[in-house]
């Protein structure tokens, strides 16, 4: 597997969806931060099931702190943190044993690991995991804020026919608004709705997500391999169910002139700023100061209510099925946090390099 | 800097536009691998300027192996490979010398490296120090296919208002046909004419490419940090110029239905196949052994002919400028063999990481 | 800190010494592999506290496995285990807090961590944390046992006066013999008497181990900066009062010459194998498949029972003071395991590397 | 093979013996450090061939840097040093093709490369590969210079029946004095004759290297895997011929007892120091302000003139034969600066991520 992210950083995140817990290790954090846990809780919440539109399966994600924080504050060695599973209804799993969910990684899976791994609820490619990342994250952030101020949020721009594609991140973005929206997007009632009908069809439905980041100072990040684009993708690529990641105008870009993209420089108040920032805050892999904005597509939760027809492996053939279980009609809402989370740990990895363990 | 990308192999790019030389080191390839150096060198042509419809800036890119080849097979040893720079005209560059070329990353630069990194040419930012990633993505293909085929190809799907979006490339992609054109689409005299357009209006201009690649045995990647489109996209956003990348359909994901954008398993001919490959050839982070399809955003290229208006560094305030240098309309045409050759990479290196170095 | 190991394999250790736990996280491990529980259960015994001639704190070392392991196979997944601590007296500590222990790590820390790390017990430094290293040697060893077999065992060369520096590794070696023996020497009765006369004196004393593994295949490892030698030290020297690494003739090559020194290659029934193994089985950082032999200088316990004058941070000045709490006269017998299992480790990263995940 | 060392900064060395050239590639290097070339070339010349009591093999070693250095400077980017391959008489080669050099990597690089490296003068195995390292490490002691001062320097500790175990690194470590001898060590005169003696025996000899740096602040460093231990070890071990390395005591910890061994902590000048400097300037894996002190166990060399009986792979039986070729009866005096440029490395890396690129 690969669950090691090993940067300036290293994160390693572990479990499996019905095993006995999902966490992380967190190493590179600087000592004296201080912690506050029911930040990383409140995070934890965001992304859990049970909430509103999403999967009726309830976790109450309780995290326990195995290492890395001493009253309070962190000590500068690996910061442990553990959720016990609970609520995991494997006999949703047994009705499809041996069927290959279409669009899962059941087959990769077979594959890749010979059938050891454990089928129940995806194992260890549950989006489960991303729990790990969520308090990763959170931890990450609160280190950053203790060195400056910062706002993040993230908005729908499409889900199906619902779109918000003329939306100026550039001006008009209100990140913190947005973070504490549960639905966050220009017209809530609408995406609700969407939602809840999708649901009531036994589908799902993908979208596609913006993030901006305001506050960010100037330099982070390098040329190359260790771009901001390329850290920031990697991590956003490792959360299941995202098919697609753009920075700044993103796929915008396609259609543009030279002389309508630039985005030339200007004094403001003594400072050297971009007049626009069609580049989404990142020229040469390097944070410009302006807003960090990068958009995510997420493909419809693959888990559907309706029957489906697929691969039984122990007969090798089709067989049509029903996949159990307790679904997100879309996971977009749940997937904000981690989006968000993986940015912020991009962010700090980046500041980290630049200023040292010992800033 | 971050000029390394370490994985199961570790690649490391160096050089500087103007500086004396470029190149690569590419480690981990296995011993006994026949290396043709005229396909390496055909792969470096397709991305040197001087080619049709691109910058006049005419390079030999003459590549010299310095280590790991004997015998014209590999040793196991770290393969070297370095281009010379000649006709770097950095005169061009003496007119805006302290100049902040818009979208450039001449401000980033500044903050990250003081101004003590060589600004002709955009010193270690240049474009030019993708020869490495092909030469090293060539080294990577031959070795690929010294254990099985494959084909590979990218064309354009999108740039200004020409768009070939409906274009399906699960049954049609013709990837072999695509490798051989100039000007990769299914219309090259459109996408000319608008190229020759563009360039006499002293413009440049974006696009999207998608490129597939089929033959590819499933079972290679992982989950999660290493996923096949976290390592490909790590390499891919080093590309500059590069601001999106997706899988599969990408973008389309946002407005489809589950149901529509699921990829059952069935049979065919005893073995397991998705009857759809909505997801790009990739599942959990892992090759299904369908053709793995992505697209790259590319932004217009920032040097454009026209005057411009930015900050000047030594004086503090906006000037009007315009960029002499030789600049390329369009970067997407050369752009092609940098990012299969990234996928080359991300491929081989999957595979080695899950065969062995020993294979 | 640097709790990740990153090579073919990621270990991640994590704990202090009197947090809630201390643990670790193993990926890379193919799936399938039979894990015998106990097994490592009996090497984590083999390490802790609480054995005869060692420290009097007793730890059942209880490890919980948290992921990775499903149905008695490992999943190919991430392996986390986790060992609550229990039994730590915090309270020996707090008679000599901001007292800088002698040869401890107290300062480094305060300078390393600005006094936030945890000091009771060491913290992050503690010794304890090799318990995680003994846990995923335990699994890397169960692993390499379902390819080939082979014998690994330590003995003591030197403790104090005690000598068996004339003991010949090449012809006499007999691994499991000492890998079964609590004192593993040529003469127990001695050196227990000797561990014995130290802790009445209530001082501690150093030594030098000597281990062999038998019937590592030829061909493992990298020349440079991955040999055998560069990854087994990584390892061997993380360990918490390990202050040398050498292999096979060690410090007697010092005093050797070329043709003394050398190791022919000669035709064995068909093999081609060595007359004399003085390189201790690897040569260019690569396994020649005679023993692999090196030896790990361990230094004094640095907590002795005696009273030292040393810094009070708070006063700023020297104060005579004893350290209570629970010693080990000498900590090289509690190490065999650790050591054994950074061995294991190295050895499975290479053999992992040349054969790929899916071997 | 694994020719990159991947921590805070990147190394990658590359080359082969009688290939056309050798070099390296250092990234993570701050901008705007001076670098005196010539200082470079200085520390080359120390490592190269030619000189008296060495190989008779005469390389200039020139140097030509390919990137990174813009007007004197460091430009932050990869900084590409390569030596052109000269004078290598591959001849000398021809008459032992085949044969198993006792001692050499010849049947370990056949078994691991399947007999594709060059075999010429040891191909990648070379000890001409460390003049990548040495050229690296003259740049890593700029930068390091370019923060705070400090002394390096190495002496012979033992050599055959020579011996000097009785020096005290702590009170009389003269570096600079050392750095400046050709034969560094109490008695020059003798060692000249022992090793002359030992070239008209055509026999070589090991010997044993400690290595003082002095100046260097405390807290640099990571507990466990990036301890200051581990990561000089590393590098260390990667250097062909090396066979151990003991830190402060060394050896002389396993017939030491605590009380003797311990570094009680005093206060002097206001400042917190360590009475006796056993430790050898670390504890915890983290710098302790006290000089850093090390020992380096090289073997004999492995080429020597007599007539050797070893396998000949193309007749699979033993034969006599006799190593032409320009041997160092002792590689003890150019290993100097090559352990020197490893303890640049790995001191810089370390400062590197406590205080960051930008430092």
């Amino acid at each position: 597997m690969s669950s090691t992210w090993h940067s300036f950083i290293d994160l390693t995140i572990f479990g499996e969806s019905h095993g006995p817990a999902v966490g992380m290790v967190l190493d590179g954090i600087e000592a004296g931060i201080k912690i506050d846990e029911d930040r990383i809780r409140h995070e934890l919440k965001r992304r859990s099931p049970g909430q509103a539109l999403t999967s009726a399966r309830k976790e109450d994600d309780e995290l326990e702190i195995l290492s890395g924080i001493y009253q309070g504050k962190t000590t500068g060695g690996p910061i442990t943190g553990m959720i016990r599973n609970q609520n995991a209804r494997s006999e949703d799993y047994d009705a499809i044993a041996g069927w290959l969910r279409p669009s899962h990684a059941d087959y990769t899976s077979l594959v890749k690991y010979h059938g050891f791994a454990d089928p129940r609820g995806g194992g260890q490619f549950s989006g489960r995991l991303t729990a790990g990342l969520v308090a990763a994250g959170s931890i990450a952030e609160q280190a950053l804020r203790s060195h400056f101020d910062f706002s993040v949020g993230s908005h729908i721009v499409k889900m199906g026919l619902y779109s918000e594609e003329n939306w100026n991140a550039e001006n008009l973005f209100e990140a913190e608004k947005y973070h504490q929206m549960n639905v966050p997007c220009a017209d809530p009632d609408t995406v609700r709705d969407l939602i809840e009908k999708v649901r009531e069809e036994k589908d799902s439905i993908g979208g596609k997500l913006e993030t901006a980041i305001l506050g960010i100072p100037a330099g982070l990040g390098d040329p190359f391999f260790d771009s901001i684009e390329s850290r920031l993708s990697q991590l956003l690529f490792s959360i299941p169910g995202v098919k697609g990641v753009s920075f700044g105008e993103g796929e915008k870009f396609a259609g543009m002139r030279g002389s309508e993209a630039n985005d030339p420089y200007f004094m403001s108040q003594g400072q050297i700023r971009t007049r626009t920032n069609h580049n989404g805050g990142i020229l040469g892999g390097i944070t410009t100061g302006e807003a960090i904005v990068f958009q995510t597509v997420i493909k419809p939760t693959s888990s559907i209510g309706m029957a489906q027809t697929s691969v039984d492996i122990h007969l090798m053939e089709e067989k049509e099925k029903t996949i159990a279980g307790r679904h997100d009609p879309c996971i977009l809402l749940r997937a904000v946090p981690v989006i968000e989370a993986a940015a912020m740990l991009a962010i700090y990895d980046a500041y980290q390099k630049d200023t040292g363990f010992h800033d």
